[in-house]
Protein backbone atom coordinates (compact mmCIF):
# COMPACT_ATOMS: atom_id res chain seq x y z
CA UNK A 1 0.00 0.00 0.00
CA UNK A 2 2.87 2.48 0.95
CA UNK A 3 4.69 1.23 -1.74
CA UNK A 4 8.15 1.53 -0.16
CA UNK A 5 9.42 -1.61 1.23
CA UNK A 6 11.52 -0.63 3.68
CA UNK A 7 9.00 1.80 5.61
CA UNK A 8 6.47 -1.17 4.59
CA UNK A 9 8.70 -3.65 6.60
CA UNK A 10 8.58 -1.48 9.15
CA UNK A 11 4.91 -1.18 9.41
CA UNK A 12 5.12 -4.93 9.30
CA UNK A 13 7.63 -5.44 12.84
CA UNK A 14 6.03 -2.38 14.11
CA UNK A 15 2.21 -4.02 13.46
CA UNK A 16 3.67 -7.72 15.68
CA UNK A 17 3.90 -5.75 18.84
CA UNK A 18 0.83 -6.55 21.31
CA UNK A 19 -1.92 -3.46 20.85
CA UNK A 20 -0.31 -2.54 17.95
CA UNK A 21 -2.65 -2.98 14.55
CA UNK A 22 -1.75 -1.84 10.88
CA UNK A 23 -3.02 1.65 11.31
CA UNK A 24 -1.41 2.27 14.90
CA UNK A 25 2.35 0.88 13.03
CA UNK A 26 2.17 3.24 10.19
CA UNK A 27 1.21 5.92 12.44
CA UNK A 28 4.87 5.05 14.52
CA UNK A 29 6.60 4.45 11.69
CA UNK A 30 6.13 8.15 10.03
CA UNK A 31 6.77 9.47 13.55
CA UNK A 32 10.50 7.65 13.49
CA UNK A 33 10.92 8.68 9.77
CA UNK A 34 10.14 12.27 11.11
CA UNK A 35 12.19 12.29 14.24
CA UNK A 36 15.85 12.93 14.53
CA UNK A 37 18.00 10.63 12.92
CA UNK A 38 19.48 10.14 16.43
CA UNK A 39 16.24 8.68 17.60
CA UNK A 40 16.47 5.32 15.26
CA UNK A 41 19.97 4.36 16.63
CA UNK A 42 18.70 5.00 20.31
CA UNK A 43 16.01 2.78 20.00
CA UNK A 44 17.88 0.29 17.91
CA UNK A 45 20.69 0.38 20.55
CA UNK A 46 18.16 -0.28 23.29
CA UNK A 47 16.90 -3.37 21.68
CA UNK A 48 19.96 -5.24 21.23
CA UNK A 49 21.38 -3.68 24.74
CA UNK A 50 18.07 -5.61 26.17
CA UNK A 51 19.14 -8.69 24.39
CA UNK A 52 22.69 -8.99 25.24
CA UNK A 53 21.99 -7.95 29.03
CA UNK A 54 18.96 -9.20 30.15
CA UNK A 55 18.13 -12.72 31.04
CA UNK A 56 15.72 -14.83 33.32
CA UNK A 57 16.77 -15.51 36.77
CA UNK A 58 17.80 -19.28 36.92
CA UNK A 59 15.66 -19.02 40.71
CA UNK A 60 12.90 -17.74 40.44
CA UNK A 61 12.90 -16.52 36.64
CA UNK A 62 12.15 -12.97 36.60
CA UNK A 63 14.15 -10.96 34.38
CA UNK A 64 17.49 -9.40 35.53
CA UNK A 65 20.86 -8.26 34.44
CA UNK A 66 23.06 -10.02 37.14
CA UNK A 67 23.46 -13.59 38.10
CA UNK A 68 20.20 -13.73 40.52
CA UNK A 69 17.17 -11.21 40.32
CA UNK A 70 16.92 -8.06 43.35
CA UNK A 71 14.39 -10.39 45.22
CA UNK A 72 15.92 -13.17 45.01
CA UNK A 73 19.06 -11.87 46.17
CA UNK A 74 17.42 -9.33 49.20
CA UNK A 75 18.50 -10.93 52.23
CA UNK A 76 15.70 -9.26 54.18
CA UNK A 77 13.12 -11.05 52.17
CA UNK A 78 10.95 -14.15 53.96
CA UNK A 79 12.14 -17.48 52.19
CA UNK A 80 8.63 -18.74 53.76
CA UNK A 81 6.26 -17.60 51.01
CA UNK A 82 6.39 -17.79 47.45
CA UNK A 83 4.26 -16.13 45.45
CA UNK A 84 3.60 -17.39 42.02
CA UNK A 85 3.18 -14.61 38.81
CA UNK A 86 2.32 -15.59 35.53
CA UNK A 87 4.73 -12.81 33.82
CA UNK A 88 8.10 -10.66 35.38
CA UNK A 89 5.62 -7.66 34.87
CA UNK A 90 2.97 -9.02 37.43
CA UNK A 91 6.10 -8.67 40.22
CA UNK A 92 5.99 -5.62 40.23
CA UNK A 93 2.07 -5.02 40.72
CA UNK A 94 2.43 -6.61 43.61
CA UNK A 95 5.62 -5.35 44.68
CA UNK A 96 3.59 -1.80 44.25
CA UNK A 97 1.06 -2.96 47.03
CA UNK A 98 3.75 -3.16 49.33
CA UNK A 99 1.93 -6.17 51.10
CA UNK A 100 3.99 -8.96 50.41
CA UNK A 101 8.09 -9.64 51.15
CA UNK A 102 8.38 -13.51 50.44
CA UNK A 103 9.96 -14.71 47.37
CA UNK A 104 8.61 -15.08 43.71
CA UNK A 105 8.60 -17.65 41.08
CA UNK A 106 7.34 -16.70 37.52
CA UNK A 107 5.65 -19.51 35.20
CA UNK A 108 5.86 -17.32 32.20
CA UNK A 109 2.20 -18.08 31.03
CA UNK A 110 -0.79 -19.86 32.44
CA UNK A 111 -2.06 -23.02 30.91
CA UNK A 112 -4.19 -22.77 27.54
CA UNK A 113 -5.13 -26.02 25.79
CA UNK A 114 -6.63 -23.81 23.55
CA UNK A 115 -3.35 -21.92 22.70
CA UNK A 116 -1.71 -25.34 23.03
CA UNK A 117 0.22 -24.28 26.07
CA UNK A 118 0.51 -27.19 28.96
CA UNK A 119 2.39 -27.33 32.34
CA UNK A 120 5.58 -28.35 30.61
CA UNK A 121 5.69 -25.17 29.10
CA UNK A 122 5.31 -23.48 32.21
CA UNK A 123 8.32 -22.86 34.43
CA UNK A 124 6.05 -25.23 36.77
CA UNK A 125 8.66 -28.36 36.72
CA UNK A 126 11.18 -25.91 38.67
CA UNK A 127 8.26 -24.51 40.70
CA UNK A 128 8.16 -28.32 41.87
CA UNK A 129 11.63 -28.84 42.51
CA UNK A 130 11.80 -25.29 44.91
CA UNK A 131 9.65 -27.05 47.00
CA UNK A 132 11.15 -30.11 47.35
CA UNK A 133 14.56 -28.84 47.71
CA UNK A 134 12.76 -26.88 50.68
CA UNK A 135 11.06 -30.72 51.87
CA UNK A 136 14.43 -32.39 51.48
CA UNK A 137 16.39 -29.76 53.51
CA UNK A 138 18.65 -28.69 50.12
CA UNK A 139 16.91 -25.15 49.99
CA UNK A 140 15.07 -22.99 51.75
CA UNK A 141 11.50 -24.40 53.20
CA UNK A 142 8.57 -23.02 51.64
CA UNK A 143 5.48 -22.63 54.34
CA UNK A 144 2.84 -21.19 51.46
CA UNK A 145 2.74 -20.41 48.26
CA UNK A 146 0.42 -17.54 47.15
CA UNK A 147 -0.68 -18.34 43.30
CA UNK A 148 -1.25 -14.54 42.29
CA UNK A 149 -2.67 -15.31 38.49
CA UNK A 150 -5.21 -14.07 36.35
CA UNK A 151 -8.84 -14.44 37.11
CA UNK A 152 -9.64 -16.22 33.87
CA UNK A 153 -10.06 -19.12 32.75
CA UNK A 154 -6.36 -20.22 32.23
CA UNK A 155 -5.25 -18.88 35.60
CA UNK A 156 -7.93 -21.13 36.86
CA UNK A 157 -6.72 -24.00 34.84
CA UNK A 158 -3.25 -23.42 36.27
CA UNK A 159 -4.46 -22.92 39.79
CA UNK A 160 -6.37 -26.51 39.48
CA UNK A 161 -3.06 -28.21 37.94
CA UNK A 162 -1.04 -26.88 40.79
CA UNK A 163 -3.06 -27.70 43.65
CA UNK A 164 -3.27 -31.16 42.21
CA UNK A 165 0.95 -31.42 41.74
CA UNK A 166 1.07 -29.46 45.07
CA UNK A 167 -1.25 -32.16 46.68
CA UNK A 168 0.21 -33.93 50.14
CA UNK A 169 3.36 -31.23 49.91
CA UNK A 170 3.00 -30.01 53.63
CA UNK A 171 2.55 -26.55 51.83
CA UNK A 172 -0.29 -24.23 52.64
CA UNK A 173 -1.61 -23.11 49.16
CA UNK A 174 -3.45 -19.80 48.89
CA UNK A 175 -4.60 -17.64 46.16
CA UNK A 176 -5.43 -13.48 46.24
CA UNK A 177 -8.42 -12.58 47.31
CA UNK A 178 -11.11 -11.52 44.23
CA UNK A 179 -13.78 -9.23 44.64
CA UNK A 180 -15.00 -5.55 44.59
CA UNK A 181 -12.08 -3.18 43.28
CA UNK A 182 -11.02 -0.43 45.95
CA UNK A 183 -12.79 2.45 45.12
CA UNK A 184 -15.21 1.32 42.58
CA UNK A 185 -18.99 1.51 42.25
CA UNK A 186 -20.47 -1.29 43.65
CA UNK A 187 -23.62 -0.24 40.74
CA UNK A 188 -21.07 -0.79 38.17
CA UNK A 189 -19.45 -4.44 39.42
CA UNK A 190 -20.21 -7.46 37.26
CA UNK A 191 -22.29 -9.97 38.57
CA UNK A 192 -19.42 -13.26 39.21
CA UNK A 193 -17.48 -10.42 40.82
CA UNK A 194 -19.75 -9.51 42.85
CA UNK A 195 -20.98 -13.22 43.55
CA UNK A 196 -17.46 -13.90 44.14
CA UNK A 197 -16.97 -10.98 46.45
CA UNK A 198 -20.30 -12.64 48.48
CA UNK A 199 -19.30 -15.78 48.42
CA UNK A 200 -15.55 -14.73 50.08
CA UNK A 201 -17.04 -12.46 52.82
CA UNK A 202 -14.71 -11.98 55.43
CA UNK A 203 -16.24 -11.38 59.28
CA UNK A 204 -15.93 -7.85 61.15
CA UNK B 1 11.48 1.07 39.01
CA UNK B 2 12.44 -1.96 36.87
CA UNK B 3 15.96 -1.71 38.43
CA UNK B 4 17.34 -3.20 35.06
CA UNK B 5 18.90 -0.37 33.56
CA UNK B 6 19.17 -1.93 29.49
CA UNK B 7 15.43 -2.64 30.28
CA UNK B 8 14.73 1.36 31.57
CA UNK B 9 16.42 2.50 28.39
CA UNK B 10 14.16 0.29 26.21
CA UNK B 11 11.49 1.50 28.15
CA UNK B 12 12.16 5.38 27.87
CA UNK B 13 13.37 5.41 23.92
CA UNK B 14 10.01 3.26 23.01
CA UNK B 15 7.68 5.76 25.67
CA UNK B 16 8.71 8.21 23.23
CA UNK B 17 6.70 7.16 20.71
CA UNK B 18 3.19 9.09 19.78
CA UNK B 19 0.66 7.51 21.91
CA UNK B 20 2.80 5.29 24.04
CA UNK B 21 2.64 6.06 27.61
CA UNK B 22 5.22 4.93 30.08
CA UNK B 23 2.61 1.82 31.00
CA UNK B 24 2.27 0.74 27.20
CA UNK B 25 6.10 1.16 26.81
CA UNK B 26 6.75 -1.32 30.04
CA UNK B 27 4.17 -3.98 28.12
CA UNK B 28 5.69 -3.42 24.59
CA UNK B 29 9.31 -3.85 26.43
CA UNK B 30 8.43 -6.75 28.29
CA UNK B 31 6.93 -8.04 24.92
CA UNK B 32 10.09 -7.99 23.02
CA UNK B 33 12.20 -9.61 26.41
CA UNK B 34 9.81 -12.72 25.86
CA UNK B 35 9.69 -12.81 22.07
CA UNK B 36 12.57 -14.83 19.47
CA UNK B 37 15.48 -12.92 19.42
CA UNK B 38 15.40 -12.62 15.91
CA UNK B 39 12.56 -10.08 16.17
CA UNK B 40 14.78 -7.41 18.15
CA UNK B 41 17.05 -8.01 15.31
CA UNK B 42 14.46 -7.58 12.53
CA UNK B 43 13.03 -4.75 14.23
CA UNK B 44 16.36 -2.83 14.46
CA UNK B 45 17.49 -3.89 10.71
CA UNK B 46 13.90 -2.03 10.10
CA UNK B 47 14.98 1.13 11.67
CA UNK B 48 18.04 1.16 10.32
CA UNK B 49 16.57 0.50 6.72
CA UNK B 50 13.97 2.85 6.82
CA UNK B 51 16.69 6.00 7.44
CA UNK B 52 19.28 4.76 5.10
CA UNK B 53 16.65 4.27 2.17
CA UNK B 54 13.54 6.56 2.50
CA UNK B 55 13.80 10.43 1.66
CA UNK B 56 11.53 12.78 0.53
CA UNK B 57 10.81 13.50 -2.54
CA UNK B 58 12.13 16.74 -3.92
CA UNK B 59 9.46 18.10 -5.59
CA UNK B 60 6.35 17.31 -3.61
CA UNK B 61 8.06 16.30 -0.03
CA UNK B 62 6.19 13.05 0.45
CA UNK B 63 8.45 9.94 1.49
CA UNK B 64 10.19 8.03 -0.95
CA UNK B 65 12.98 5.54 -1.63
CA UNK B 66 13.72 6.21 -5.65
CA UNK B 67 14.04 9.71 -7.10
CA UNK B 68 11.03 11.21 -7.29
CA UNK B 69 7.96 9.74 -5.40
CA UNK B 70 4.84 7.69 -7.24
CA UNK B 71 2.66 9.97 -7.50
CA UNK B 72 4.92 12.62 -9.29
CA UNK B 73 6.25 10.03 -11.37
CA UNK B 74 2.93 8.75 -12.13
CA UNK B 75 2.49 10.26 -16.09
CA UNK B 76 -1.14 9.65 -16.01
CA UNK B 77 -1.76 11.91 -13.36
CA UNK B 78 -2.88 15.42 -14.18
CA UNK B 79 -0.50 18.42 -13.69
CA UNK B 80 -3.05 21.08 -12.95
CA UNK B 81 -4.33 20.26 -9.87
CA UNK B 82 -2.32 20.26 -6.61
CA UNK B 83 -3.47 18.90 -3.14
CA UNK B 84 -1.48 20.81 -0.18
CA UNK B 85 -1.15 18.24 2.51
CA UNK B 86 0.20 18.71 6.57
CA UNK B 87 1.47 15.02 6.24
CA UNK B 88 3.01 12.45 4.00
CA UNK B 89 0.34 9.78 5.95
CA UNK B 90 -3.05 12.53 4.54
CA UNK B 91 -1.69 11.07 1.04
CA UNK B 92 -2.97 7.63 1.25
CA UNK B 93 -6.28 8.84 2.65
CA UNK B 94 -6.93 10.98 0.04
CA UNK B 95 -5.85 8.30 -2.62
CA UNK B 96 -7.97 5.71 -0.86
CA UNK B 97 -10.69 7.69 -1.44
CA UNK B 98 -9.71 7.10 -5.06
CA UNK B 99 -11.42 10.88 -5.57
CA UNK B 100 -8.33 12.43 -6.57
CA UNK B 101 -6.07 12.08 -9.50
CA UNK B 102 -3.74 15.16 -9.26
CA UNK B 103 -0.48 16.63 -7.94
CA UNK B 104 0.63 16.56 -4.40
CA UNK B 105 2.58 18.75 -1.74
CA UNK B 106 3.18 18.08 1.30
CA UNK B 107 4.14 21.00 4.04
CA UNK B 108 5.39 18.53 6.67
CA UNK B 109 3.38 20.39 9.47
CA UNK B 110 0.98 23.70 9.96
CA UNK B 111 1.49 27.00 11.36
CA UNK B 112 1.25 26.59 15.17
CA UNK B 113 2.83 29.78 16.94
CA UNK B 114 1.45 28.17 20.13
CA UNK B 115 4.50 25.59 19.32
CA UNK B 116 6.67 27.74 17.71
CA UNK B 117 6.31 26.65 14.16
CA UNK B 118 6.16 29.51 11.69
CA UNK B 119 5.48 29.54 7.87
CA UNK B 120 9.55 28.86 7.16
CA UNK B 121 9.51 25.56 9.26
CA UNK B 122 7.02 24.13 6.81
CA UNK B 123 7.35 23.55 2.75
CA UNK B 124 5.65 26.80 1.57
CA UNK B 125 8.57 28.18 -0.03
CA UNK B 126 8.47 25.60 -1.79
CA UNK B 127 4.77 25.39 -2.92
CA UNK B 128 4.83 28.65 -4.06
CA UNK B 129 8.12 28.06 -5.91
CA UNK B 130 6.16 25.13 -8.03
CA UNK B 131 3.48 27.60 -8.64
CA UNK B 132 5.51 30.66 -9.78
CA UNK B 133 7.28 27.85 -11.84
CA UNK B 134 3.93 27.03 -13.71
CA UNK B 135 3.37 30.74 -14.28
CA UNK B 136 6.57 31.37 -16.03
CA UNK B 137 6.29 28.60 -18.18
CA UNK B 138 9.60 26.81 -16.21
CA UNK B 139 7.01 23.69 -14.93
CA UNK B 140 4.01 22.64 -15.37
CA UNK B 141 0.90 25.32 -15.14
CA UNK B 142 -0.88 24.65 -11.70
CA UNK B 143 -4.72 25.56 -12.11
CA UNK B 144 -6.52 24.47 -9.07
CA UNK B 145 -4.78 23.97 -5.43
CA UNK B 146 -7.07 22.01 -3.15
CA UNK B 147 -5.87 22.77 0.49
CA UNK B 148 -6.60 19.47 2.68
CA UNK B 149 -5.36 20.44 5.75
CA UNK B 150 -6.89 19.24 9.53
CA UNK B 151 -10.15 20.56 10.40
CA UNK B 152 -8.37 22.50 13.68
CA UNK B 153 -6.75 25.99 14.62
CA UNK B 154 -3.36 25.00 12.93
CA UNK B 155 -4.91 23.89 10.06
CA UNK B 156 -7.06 27.36 9.44
CA UNK B 157 -4.23 29.30 10.43
CA UNK B 158 -2.16 27.91 7.29
CA UNK B 159 -5.27 28.05 5.15
CA UNK B 160 -5.68 31.88 6.29
CA UNK B 161 -1.62 32.53 5.48
CA UNK B 162 -1.83 30.39 2.15
CA UNK B 163 -4.80 32.23 0.62
CA UNK B 164 -2.76 35.25 1.77
CA UNK B 165 0.66 34.16 -0.11
CA UNK B 166 -1.21 32.72 -3.05
CA UNK B 167 -3.80 35.86 -3.73
CA UNK B 168 -3.12 37.37 -7.42
CA UNK B 169 -1.43 34.60 -8.72
CA UNK B 170 -4.05 33.67 -10.75
CA UNK B 171 -4.57 29.81 -9.28
CA UNK B 172 -8.26 29.08 -8.44
CA UNK B 173 -7.47 28.14 -4.32
CA UNK B 174 -10.48 25.31 -2.85
CA UNK B 175 -10.24 23.70 0.70
CA UNK B 176 -12.08 20.27 0.98
CA UNK B 177 -15.44 19.96 2.27
CA UNK B 178 -16.02 19.89 5.59
CA UNK B 179 -19.68 18.82 6.98
CA UNK B 180 -21.54 14.97 8.20
CA UNK B 181 -19.28 12.23 7.86
CA UNK B 182 -20.81 9.47 5.87
CA UNK B 183 -23.38 7.24 7.39
CA UNK B 184 -23.43 8.72 10.68
CA UNK B 185 -26.08 9.99 12.66
CA UNK B 186 -27.24 13.42 13.12
CA UNK B 187 -27.91 12.68 17.05
CA UNK B 188 -24.01 12.71 17.01
CA UNK B 189 -22.49 15.58 15.28
CA UNK B 190 -21.46 18.44 17.26
CA UNK B 191 -23.10 22.03 16.54
CA UNK B 192 -19.74 23.40 14.81
CA UNK B 193 -20.15 20.23 12.01
CA UNK B 194 -23.86 21.02 11.88
CA UNK B 195 -23.24 24.41 11.53
CA UNK B 196 -20.30 24.14 8.82
CA UNK B 197 -22.96 21.51 7.17
CA UNK B 198 -25.73 23.74 6.92
CA UNK B 199 -23.79 26.76 5.75
CA UNK B 200 -22.04 24.71 3.12
CA UNK B 201 -25.19 22.60 1.50
CA UNK B 202 -25.22 21.69 -1.92
CA UNK B 203 -28.38 22.18 -4.26
CA UNK B 204 -29.98 19.34 -5.40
Amino acid sequence: MLNIPALEKLVHELSRLPGVGPKTAQRLAYHILQSREEYTDRLSDALHRVRAEVHTCPRCFNYTDSDLCRYCEDEKRSNETLCVVEEPSDIMRIESSGAFRGRYHVLHGAISPLEGVGPQDLRIRELLERVDKGLHGEGPCIKEIILALDADLEGDTTILYLTKQLAGKNVKLTRIAHGVPIGSDIDFIDDRTMGRALENRVEL
